[in-house]
């Protein structure tokens, strides 16, 4: 049997090859990107680890009172080329996360702790859709739209997010409008703001112009 | 010679069919879309009128002082599936088209006329990307991301609009933010925003809450 | 300002449109299914609670002593054409999802409790990746390839879990092999299993032939 | 045991479902396409027939001395949604496919019998691409670009093909300008062929203006 | 309130990152071309100049008496990975674009001036799609079918095109069948033009064989 | 007229390239791989033998009395970046293709000659479909599904098999399950397979554990 063992073998050399990516492609992050993703690591040096995440932990809280700890194609590799990141948020009582969008990703919430009302509004008819969700509920908030959710509840509020992008971009609405050097003159014509209340933000956001 | 060419006809109905849609899939507008578009007209019903759009002309100005005319998959079947769609637009001297953000289209604009200041804001670092166009400039605005253009120069601009999307989804931050039914108080808390600028935007944009 | 924002109202409804579904396609499911997902229902007719599912808790354990609770586009239909789904699972003290594969979804495991033993096998080399993860883990298990997961630890282990398909295929080797009327000559030839041990199994998962 | 296995079933049935099309969408080609192809027969009516072709044979014989039988998405469902067709194709000796195209299809030919020539054209160069081919051959012929066969050897020259679509279209160059009413005066203004060599062609092609 | 920014900006960094390209990917067109197209420049290397097609003006006149000039991805790096492109032509009165075909490229066609009488070739049945276009209509030809344009009007014809290609092929029926070394006996043979006509068509295009 | 022709060729430089890859992008299959294939060689090096395969004929016997002879990106470069690949397969009578899968890839088998039984599993029922083929007849294998090919007729079995994958992974039950250092109590856990039926294979296939 091992003589027949023996061509088995060759047989299938002859089939499989370490030269390709043919069950995954983990991201080889210190090359350059293209349209698809990164380029693949040598399947040779690729182990368990590659495919394990292991700090989807709560983060540290900021002066919005919530944390965001992100899984993306950077630091977890395994994820190149199949469209999906990951983040675990958590709001502290009363805390918020501000208006923002995500170009080009749906965003899906898993609420694992506390009452989290997240709302998103479509763009047609600037409907706003809006729900409290807590532990056993899931929510999805279709790609690009303006959304936010606020922790409504007692004690904190935690989530897991899945994002339908290896690294989904966050453009927040203050930051976006008040942290850069865009002219003020510029922020209110196009956004029908005061004046004062431009150089407000601006202010607290640290812009300019 | 007749005699051969019989067999050829005979044959090429073999090779061919009106079954199918083989070449472009019109759209059937008043079908159910679907995640890859509308259902195809019957091919045998296209005419090269469906592969015409005739009004690609300036729309009527509007409060703003700018028009926009949209060629896209409603109006325009033929596009049904490609991934990309049209507008005129037209703003009088002074205009503006408010900051605003289209999920999931990247648009790209080819000057027409006049001179344009357009602008864009990266998510990675809230960068703004700003230029002013005229006839012979094409500029491309990233998917999803916040932007606004400003007419600058003399007399009235114009431009042609592609989108990568056959209906592109359009978010003004005004009408997102303040002409709904959006809780003041919720506006207020995800967008740092002070509560007499909320109630003063609320009344301008016909929102209530 | 009123008069103004009447002509508001009106350019908006020429740039926007109930007729298509461009923020979101939410899964007709009584609809047939085409290749690239379920039409869309009509967006006038969509809530806030077509993007909510509210019952991913755990579900009722099986024989194998663990529950498997999914989110898929039939009764998720928010997911239509977004290529994901959901799962919840519970796994008692020392159970065991078999050996099963799923045709073209990855699956990524995100551990809620207990210690899970997870592993893959690769179709290159027959390579075994096997780990141990728990609360603060991610695993990404590449698609079609066939895994398993032990619950190691005390107590129940959880976990959520996301795959890359609406809706994924469960192929269990058990069933697939020996649930069905599949000839026991052509399983014994095609396996190397013995007659015994197929005739064994055939009566345990209530195949024939 | 069988009291398990009663569990065992009733477990599987939720987490399968016949509702949805999960490992295969075979085409009903009665109704009306979309831009990723048919919808789905219900899953309940598919059969292993669905899945076989039957009629993989040498066509009838044309005026060119080839026969062409083509196995696409109106013949063969099952290869809905996949992007690929096939057909055989047999070249009687000193027989010729004619310059041709199909618009975004990749042709492979896999040669079986005989000695064929076949030749494609690039767009950048207008180089000429060309091998005389045998069994034991296969060639990659680009979507899109001219190409032709002659079957250049003693006896008959037979191949099967694959197409990267589930029905490419098939431009004839001889059809396409000679075979239907396009007016003679714009056929010599948009090829520089001679007025008595359109007319000539015209006449053999059946075409008219 | 300066304290709260500096951890609001700790935050962000958390968030964000230079690393990876998630706004855009911005053509490195030194680097090899992969099927998904060019690698991406280092996001930090972009500037709002990479956005800016400035040259989209007529070009020079050639032998057709019209004028052609691309803005595809390799002069235009913006592009990269949104498969599409533009060009901008103008026709002198009288003046033809000769028949071609752009493999896997829709074209759309916004006339600008003049009176351009555009045509396509259906594949199935050969039927010819022709239509006079002006100023204020857009035309689409479905992609990978012969097409020509002609400017049947009074002076000047100028148009801007819309490719579904970063980088379309243009294959002109001229110079595929005639001007190369392909043997005349192929083209005679594959074509059924006549002998002398594919000399003289070799000659003024400068063929050989 | 050649003084037309000089403009003309001038012409034709303007708006192609040898820069860029447009009509195929043949792998250089000593880069790093990315999602989307292989980078595309430099257009100047290709010629025309980079789109033939020319060892496509049966390959060596194995244990199993078949012959397996692929064709993919690796042997293959001008297959990169289409999703389809080739094999050539040859069983003796009486021979087998043991139970497997191909992840991610559907599988289609041309018969060429003699008597194949070929069955896939669907996941959803654990149905078998299964049939027997021949010359003339083509069976397509839904993706990831578990399957096999008897011989059962008489003399040799012949076919080609087109699969959806530029290099499709093969992932053979028994090699899967015994040919690694799995565990055995793993392996009888997640299978319900005896341990001395594990033992006796693991032997067999040289596992270890």
């Amino acid at each position: 049997m091992m003589f027949r063992i023996f061509f088995l073998f060759a047989f299938l050399l002859s089939i499989t090859s370490h030269v390709s990516a043919i069950d995954f492609c983990v991201a080889d992050v210190k090359a350059a990107q293209n349209p698809s993703g990164y380029p693949c690591k040598p399947p040779a040096t690729v182990t368990v680890d590659d495919f394990v995440f292991s700090n989807f932990v709560p983060g540290k809280n900021n002066i919005f009172n919530f944390s965001f700890n992100p899984a993306n194609v950077d630091n977890f590799p395994a994820i190149n080329g199949l469209g999906l990141s990951f983040a675990r948020f958590d709001i502290e009582e009363g805390g918020v996360v501000p208006m923002h969008t995500h170009a080009d990703a749906t965003e899906v919430i898993v609420a694992l702790q506390g009452n989290l009302t997240a709302g998103f509004i479509s763009s047609d008819s600037n409907t706003v859709f809006i729900k409290t969700i807590s532990d056993g509920n899931i929510l999805v908030i279709p790609k690009g739209l303006l959304h936010f959710v606020l922790n409504v509840g007692k004690g904190k509020g935690s989530a897991n997010v899945i994002f339908t992008s290896v690294k989904p971009s966050v453009q927040l609405f203050n930051l976006a409008l008040f942290g850069n050097n865009l002219e003020s003159a510029i922020v209110e014509k196009t956004t029908f703001l005061d004046h004062a209340q431009v150089q407000k933000l601006k202010a607290q956001f640290k812009g300019t112009g």
